[in-house]
């Protein structure tokens, strides 16, 4: 920890901030130059809280040097980390592509969904089984029934499954029928979930919430690689901004700057990223030229009739033209589709 | 709902959205302009998504007039509503002030906390008992204990108790120690949790999300209305913008916004709206005057060594000189402290 | 115009409304709905502000309905526009690439950047002749000898000048040598600049302010094109958002939003879009594959040497590679580079 | 400057940065810790740019440790700055009242203006005589005959005069008639205009961009200070937010911040800040209670009937009552009003 004392602090105030951070534990540097005192802090706890140097008097700036996350940093496996489900792998060469509808609303839909995500060449179908929604009179997805369905569905065409758990006592339920277990922006940094997930060994791919830091991002992976799980997926869905015409705005540059900071697979998700239909596929085609390892997209076999989020679920044609464009795109970035 | 329609669109086009509004239930009255044609969408379903019309061919944009919240909105209780907690009015003449430590750490420290915060006025004891924080090896909090230490030392000096609940596990247990129950900013939009807060009967304080617009504070305010739980106060402890210097920027201008448009008391959390004591007295102050119903506030014997957010706790003789200038603000506005 | 009323809205207000409008010289329509009374406003001034109404008793919300825009939106030109400068095509089949230094230097530098530049593919150069920096002690830029000399490096290469211009007494002087005049994000909203640029004959590359919304920008466009100039071209190069890794969140996804609103070209400047050269391949790639119809990006020699802006100026080994990963691109959205 | 090492950087590119920072001038102290390497700059340029450093290989991140505005800085005045306009001091005890309508109109507005102003107590008159708007097309402002009509209204009831210098050539012709010179949010950062205004002696009211940090907004002071021109005055109008009910945010939370880095006085403008009569008067009675030094507000004798701004001007009742209101708010903070 850096902390850097306003110019004129007086050797009291720079006493003080000596003393504080001795008694935190920390061996102190003193270098005084010829505006400003820096103070470096070395081998103090990982969580001290740097506010609390920040209000001292005489205090100008804190940093805080060491990262915040450590099994997440790039630097803790510089090559970078391929989750492994089953047959496919995510982080390697081939772009992994996992789409479906936004909830599981009957056997008949989910089937006709496996289809076109199968033939498409996707190699993951996605399907939501519970839905709460802002409004209580929604519909609230099909529960256990839909994570049924859609694992027979998936079955039949040789596709892993990703579904998204809300709550930690979801979880047996989840891992019971999907491969990957999938983390909301919502719930980014409920702790509580993030511990849990720490302890199965499912592969649990994380959204970023909507006014997440990168950093925080990174910070809600190291909750569950510290609690032994490894096999995490990172996922950019859309920030929030000052912009109106797009719900959120996707945040493009966050891939490339995830993969030079952590080594953990990237992917993206633009139909969340823009609520729009018509967006979807610029911006899908935008992620892998960005260098995502994956795309996280809706697809319904008639959105216009889907019981939630028709208006960000490609048709069916729209979908296979993506994926043609994709295939061309994919290799630029050294990698297939 | 308005549905208008682009410039030039075709009478195809047009008659496709008609039809989609009648087949939702929508009486449909259009209006042809010089330019647009509008399509005006009467009595159709509550919840419907105004994104599915968003993306059809040839529509502009959508509005939704009927506001998503009722029970929320000023024009259901137009006087405004008082929330009694025992013999306490929130929202009433009277500027409620809720203070004490972010955690109960141990009976000497609340009590001490409970001293200070009933000598200089306030009518709440806040402190939190349960703590998940980032890192999974700092404090956590002191659990059912830390309920019992805080009820205990407000009941001797006749103080209210506000705790936060983190999931609805939680609620039995602090119904039974907490006189209000309060919803962090990360749980703003946890609806399994609002819903549960609707169906019991204790007064529930619902902070906004960093990231959340005021409407989507007052849809998950209306959450809990719609239980049947009235007693919802709301807070405001800021919101996340380009801004640096604090950690967030606290928005005393939602304070009258929400007044306008809801009928609920409206109270703000300077301490985590600001993140640094030196500047939670001119927040606390801003809020006051802008006609803030309360103010929930950190304060601590010695904030330098808080087991949590030390940075942000008032001093106590901070404290009590910021209540003697919100005695003298509150008169400005036709209120008392 | 529609003006939303409250609900319960007394008939005074309303009445109080439609005066008001009527007043303005709209037709009024009056639609009663089951909660809300609608006013349409029908053939008033164009210029009319909207926020007149907002603030009137009993008034919910209020809509514009034609875009404040009208000869920058798609349907004035729904098959688009190809700004024609000499012989190069920008919003054509081509992806139109302008790279250079961030300011002109020296005659051998702005020589080294052109052959650089010339042999990657570009048909543009760029480079700034006045730079006003923060510090008033910085590098202030070559002015007329700069153009001078990036002007004959041009030539030499069979190659378009674009420069900026930073206010409208510069404009004579720019016209004098360059090919395109650049609006900086700074100026977006300088309106005295724009209008003076509707006056002249020159194509005219006008940059997103990094906090302007995406109507903003085109109701800018729609300054110089009132004034008769038709050549221009929009330009994405990033907005500031809660992110602080990079200096500017680079929006990508204006680039087929403005695409869908606007029939102009539109292009992006990975540049100043992301602050970091290791970030400008990788969102240069995502701007093509989302339909951008060129690029503008800083390339230098010797980039750790540059006198502005080295650290997001690419080295010629990385301009030229990422050329032809931009190659492999461009077909995949129909496009050559 | 201090230039953090990632984990594991090697010799070479630790090297490399000593040789790039002694290139440039600097003395450096190297610092090797457990984890990471720190490198201190002492001594060096003082506008270097220090992403330069950012994006050399093995560098984690960069602190520049000594601001870059000085004569801004609350170190370079401690005690603050009184800017002496005529008789009225804007930094002392008395709180600053100024007001006026948006644009001057006529003689009788002006006059009508001036005596609502003066007799609710304020001590200077507003209002602009340039008004470029977004359209061509609407009210463009009387120029210098609104300056003189302004002048006049102002000594017969002395009052001074503010108003908005547009560009470096309107210097001349404002100073003739005005006491104080406005710059407006969109010319924050037009360093041409800030520099011009640093030449003359002239109070200088400078007005935060609605996307501008508070350190840029220092920076930009520090432009005009390093001219020679002292008087410089600070104004929160306003930032833009997520948040769409207002068109700004307006930042309160500014004013204390700005208070304590800097030594200026500093203003704030709910008016522009919300853009809604409703909300000026508890976001006005906010900043005062915040720590304003002075208030810049909107007044109308016929808001319905102004020709620019009239949504967010006071009614002549609505100024005197929250005149009165700041009356009893200002001695909380030590101050009259």
């Amino acid at each position: 920890m850096l902390v850097v004392m306003q110019e004129g602090a007086s050797e009291a105030h720079i006493q003080k901030v000596i003393d504080r951070l001795t008694e935190d534990g920390f061996d102190v540097h003193r270098s005084t130059g010829v505006i400003h005192t820096v103070l470096g802090g070395v081998g103090g706890p990982e969580d001290f809280d740097t506010a609390v140097f920040e209000v001292m008097d005489g205090v100008k700036e804190v940093h805080r040097i060491i990262s915040p996350y450590k099994l997440a940093s790039r630097a803790f496996r510089p090559q970078g980390t391929i989750v492994r489900v089953r047959d496919v792998d995510i982080g390697g060469k081939k772009v992994v592509v996992m789409a479906g509808p936004c909830s599981v609303e009957s056997r008949d839909q989910i089937e006709r969904a496996a289809d076109i995500v199968a033939n498409g060449g996707a190699q993951v179908i996605r399907g939501g089984a519970f839905k709460p929604r802002s409004s209580p009179y929604s519909f609230q997805g099909l529960g256990e029934e839909g994570l049924k369905l859609m694992r027979e569905a998936a079955d039949r065409r040789h596709l892993l499954v990703i579904s998204e758990v809300m709550d930690s006592t979801q979880i047996p339920l989840l891992s019971a029928y999907a491969d990957i277990l999938q983390v909301g922006a919502r719930n980014m940094q409920n702790f509580n979930l993030l511990r849990e997930l720490g302890k199965i060994r499912k592969p649990v791919l994380l959204k970023r919430g909507i006014s997440a830091t990168i950093e925080e991002l990174l910070l809600s992976a190291e909750y569950i690689l510290s609690g032994g799980n490894y096999d995490v997926i990172l996922c950019e869905r859309g920030i929030r901004t000052f912009e109106t015409y797009t719900r959120n705005t996707m945040d493009v540059s966050a891939i490339p700057v995830v993969k030079k900071l952590s080594h953990l697979p990237m992917v993206a998700d633009p139909s969340h990223g823009t609520g729009r239909r018509d967006q979807v596929p610029p911006m899908a085609r935008a992620a892998v030229a960005a260098g995502a390892d994956g795309l996280l997209m809706e697809v319904h076999h008639d959105p216009d009739h889907a019981l939630s989020d028709g208006a960000q679920s490609l048709k069916p044609d729209q979908y296979s033209e993506l994926m043609d464009q994709l295939r061309m795109i994919a290799p630029a970035v050294g990698r297939t589709i």
